[in-house]
């Protein structure tokens, strides 16, 4: 049998769905009348209820309640620069962590850190890594470089007109520079590097970004930056974009885990044994051998680094706090390490494409506001250690989950934790 | 000047900030008393009382009520299978799509789907993205493969004993698949696949999940396995571990494209030439060049596949519906592709690594089920074809997007509908 | 200075090479008339005469003497089935290791390894390598997986038709086996496994080869299989082709790193201290402490799994046994592992893409068919074990450069070795 | 059935071999006697004597004299500086394919290029390439980029110190270069750029190499300038090394793919439609068409870039050329791409990481010395034309290679021209 049993299995599922109903009649396009919804940006009562209304057939008055509650209606405009089409609001529980002691570079003292999520065991993992690396004297953190790319991309005709081009923007840098940070008070171009691949040229343009994420604020400078460059430049482009696909916006690449994207930021802690004994239940030892399979596990699965689970920590911190959630996915990678000093247990975490920030995007909603607060972290002056905090609690997700496993305990956790649902 | 002139302002900005207070001092371990919060797994009005007793240095009132809400506090208990140290919820913004047509497998309809996000003009842009597809008679789907995989490894003595472990694996598999089986009722092991890197061994373990994202059930049936082959294998362990940190368990990694993880769906929809012109405000020849541009952007970035911006659609509908929004990473690849089709534009999205259930998880919580009511999918029988709507909004997203930046449109876009904050 | 300075730098390097010549004049297509090679497959004296006479530009009687030397001449036809347009040979100087004990499943007994290279050092340090292994007992083997791949991709009209495709073809499997190996005595299709990207499938044919490393039978088995479907398939191809670029041949990919391609083979000795000390003039603990920063550099530099120079062994190695060079390209992948055990040091080596054969290819011309007896490997019967060799020798030379790096050693070999050019 | 049945017949093969003979038996160490080779550094016949006499009992007269022929061991000592336990020289056929037409920033004119190689087909694919390319005026190429990396790797005591560490490595950096560049009189130091993973710091050493392919020569720069900093450096080091294995030294790595490593070349030509209808047998767009297709095998295999098969090229042109072979291993990638221009066909290949020298390595053995001088480019100031003559073969072998398989050529191609073996 040639064929591996389990796509026989799977063709065998897929058809068993639809024995009566030819497949190609389900899977035609429809020219079925339709009534699009009417784009709503500046959310009132009265839009919310229209669109309930149409709502109608598949929810009743308990789901409507449950996002379009009295609290969230009684002040809808306040969702307007952060959403369009708006109904309500979607409510994820919060619990908190910590004393999590941070001696770091910019982060510094004991943090309570609010954490949003629906997966049970969750929260209770992240906590018992922050006892146990509080317990130990804390995390050290330190932010090692920033910027957020943006990759605009120029189409020229041939490869001599992409060097020419490139010796045309060198020679502008200053001027180009400029272009860019005139549309922002924060933002600050602070290096333009030219990849070419024959006609095609990238730019990677690094900006620093304040205080804030950043992601539109280096988008609109960009943005300015190609409209000069295309406005001046002696050599004719066929066509540019704003993005070019290359910078690894919203999604894991080599270039983020090799260059770093947002901020690059490193955390470590070195557990005393008694404390991995008694609050971890499980050994140095047993620890440092899972970090070997562990290890062996990221290279033959082609991870972009090697790490357990820092999308959890990074997910719950980053929607507790107003942070855009879509970025987990170029955030979670990076690499964890673990070595033996002495009998105890050095831990750490590197991570170069944290995105967040402690103005702008979703932080000055209500909710998300107090959770910043929490951390005594919102407004200006506040960046660089928000991201040593999302580095720290990575930490202690990795310490909690390898210890876990080291100890046999991981499955038992989720057991206990998720037995009411 | 051989360094890079980044790296010394880097250096520079780093070190401004510490002019006068000496670094090692700051991150330093330290034993300063602490008192770690008491974990609670049933909050209750008290118990949420407390802990904001505790934050009260640096929250207030407002943060407060912001979190802990009267409605939220009127039911602290619905929260209690999902999260630890409970201290109230965090509302996200939602807004709703559609009606998006689709032909699928599985969905089959018009649908409104509802997306939660702070992120200005991501909604709209889906929004646009659903129009044009659904002008065009709609987008078919189709599930092409499901497995959640877990991967537990096995530490033998040598190279001779790893190969008589997985023979004597290959021999137990049917008391295996029971042991497995027996701890759910829904779960199936429908392959186990050995790989040997000397030593040690990981067992693929796939399983079909029912209706729900199936993350726990996989755990918990694969340690049952496990139990069964450490209490029964004649080849002596040096260790074993649930998780050899190869599943690609909430991270991207190259296993998961390749083999898939969770639910694998491809979508697809040919965009009328005149849809592209009025809707999206470019041109199918306009489209089709980025697109070439946007995958050499993947190749030369080392993306995991080729893709634009799943991660938001994902992060958005995940959070909307109670699923993990820490999937994100895993889930946030795969392929956008598209071809001229005569005048038209053939798009198309192939996404292996789809998690979602319409069951467990935080699909019962109340706004999260309002989310899938929504939908119409909410509970059993309906996780294929909420597999099947995930991959067509993110199909909404990619056409979307790929149109504004080939028009120019993208920043724009982003400028006014972010300017309020 | 945005522009990093070595950016600037290679610009100023490029342009000074081209002063005073404007660079368009350089690039641009020329009509000039020329003359191409008449084509020769079987090589004569006189078709050889012809060719250096239309070299004779640039080189002289020294160079043609070098390349079409007395011995070759005699025989210029032993060469028919290997190349084209042929004008001589080039000489590579070999070098032998050993003996190097193998333990293995398949080759068994102390081996001398001939290798071809003109890198100094490199025999010798491999040499050191196998030492230290034999004087430990000798190198355990095991052959774990094999399989030559083709990956023909089909073009379906949409992906309706790719699902009905993909019933066909399971439905055909054994018909379509029997077309496969119809074409060859020793290739077996061992698996037939579909991947669907929405309109496209891929057909992963996995092949046994016998004793060839079997690129070409795979090949001309898979094109009868593809004309057979393409006869009788019921379903409508848009088009068909014979790889899809999917199969890894020629070329490192992730695809080969997860499920192997050619002989998945892993090596592995105990080293005793005592040779760890005087014969690589290092320490267990050095080697293991390099090993976690080789690991570490491995994850960051994006490397498909984690090794320091497998190429140099399997080039060597092949091209002194008349294998492909070209597939150095994807087999130079895999984990190099090193582990404490007591005071010894456990090494091993895993590599999933060894493609060799102790038949076909090169093995035949004279001076390869030596190099394989030397082994005493040719001819049928030795392909496994052939395979084992490889990555016995790559264990020897992972050895080698570890310890080399951690005691410092690895610079002053190169510059001693290498000193005479 | 839950294995896959391929799992299983590999389990059966594997055991068949051994039916009574038990395997632990076979691949347990021995520590019977064994006399090892003495090495030998500068060969002379009796050295090559004494090491064929110990080869007599799998070697015969004819494999002696196919090795250490009469030609060979008539100057043994040439070979000196280029292998250790020399025991005489393996030959490979060599063909050439032209005149090759260059358009190029270094490389200009008509070449002959000559590979070695044992693959039938090959020679005549590329030289098919050749011909559409001259045919369509030429290939233009310029080097983009050059800079041949080490990557050392210091081990701090913490993260702090390994900010300070940094620090003074930055401060130290005109004295750190001139320590380099003392030890060689080609080598430059362009760039110096450190990566910090919490406690280890890789300094990236990016060098110039005049016209050598530069491999040990950066290896002794880099040695000199780590010397430097562990006599000079204020900050403890715990260890430092001269390779942290992530330079991409000999393997394939997307910091390579992403940065170069060698000298990074794009080429290019836009093929007339008639030559692709008249010499290459097939269409523009059915080459456009196998060209979609061919980049989503590469996309979703995990390809590093996306080609077809450069390795082929670069194994015979480094083989003929006296170029370190195993360098395939980290050269064989980058991007291949078609676009249609009008009805032409723009072809364009960017490789990053070609190693190659005019000088150096085994440049000066007669007859890869004799394979330069085809081309005209031997000895100084011809390494970057060299790297562009690369990048140009390269091209062909894709263009031909699309065309076979567009075409449905690919396999008969292989069948004829391999027959006779």
């Amino acid at each position: 049998m040639t064929i591996p049993s389990h796509v026989k299995d799977m063709l065998n599922r897929i058809r068993a769905r639809f024995f009566d109903s030819p497949l190609h009649e389900r899977m035609v396009p429809s020219d079925a009348e339709f009534t699009t919804l009417r784009p709503v940006r500046k959310a009132t009562q009265a839009s919310v209820d229209k669109y309930w209304t149409r709502l109608a057939n598949t929810t009743g008055a308990a789901d409507r309640n449950a996002i379009a509650d009295p609290l969230t209606m009684a002040m809808p405009e306040q969702f307007n620069a952060n959403i369009e089409n708006f109904i309500g609001t979607v409510k994820l529980p919060v619990g908190i962590i910590g004393p999590l002691r941070i001696n770091g570079l910019n982060a510094h003292g004991d943090y309570h850190v609010p954490m949003a999520t629906t997966e049970a065991a969750l929260v209770a993992s992240y906590a018992r890594g922050a006892y146990a690396a509080t317990k130990s004297g804390g995390i050290s953190t330190a932010i090692l470089y920033e910027g957020v790319i943006r990759t605009p991309a120029f189409v020229l005709e041939n490869l001599l007109n992409a060097g020419l081009f490139v010796e045309w923007v060198v020679s502008q840098v200053e001027t180009l520079k400029a272009a860019a940070e005139s549309t922002t008070g924060h933002g600050k171009l602070v290096s333009l590097e030219p990849v070419i691949d024959n006609n095609v040229v990238f730019l990677i343009c690094r900006y620093t970004t304040g205080d804030a994420a950043g992601q539109n604020m280096v988008t609109i400078a960009t943005n300015a930056l190609c409209d000069d460059i295309a406005a001046r430049c002696p050599v004719a482009l066929k066509a540019w974009y704003i993005e070019g696909n290359f910078s690894g916006d919203k999604k894991a690449s080599f270039l983020g885990l090799v260059t770093g994207r947002g901020r690059k930021v490193s955390a470590s802690v070195t557990l005393k044994a008694d404390v991995v004994t008694r609050s971890l239940g499980t050994t140095v030892q047993d620890m440092l051998d899972y970090g070997q399979v562990a290890n062996l596990g990221a290279h033959l699965s082609g991870q972009l680094g090697a790490q357990a689970h820092y999308a959890n920590g990074l997910a719950a911190l980053y929607i507790a706090t107003g942070q855009d959630a879509a970025c987990v996915a170029e955030s979670a990678m990076g690499i964890t390490r673990m070595e033996a000093r002495g009998d105890d247990l050095f831990c750490s975490v590197t991570m170069p494409n944290i995105l967040v920030g402690s103005v702008g995007g979703g932080t000055s909603l209500p909710s998300q506001s107090a959770g910043l607060n929490i951390l005594g972290l919102k407004g200006a002056g506040h960046g660089a250690a928000l991201a040593e905090v999302v580095a720290a609690t990575c930490l202690c997700g990795e310490i909690s989950i390898v210890a876990a496993i080291a100890a046999g305990h991981f499955t038992r956790a989720h057991e206990n934790l998720a037995r009411h649902r």
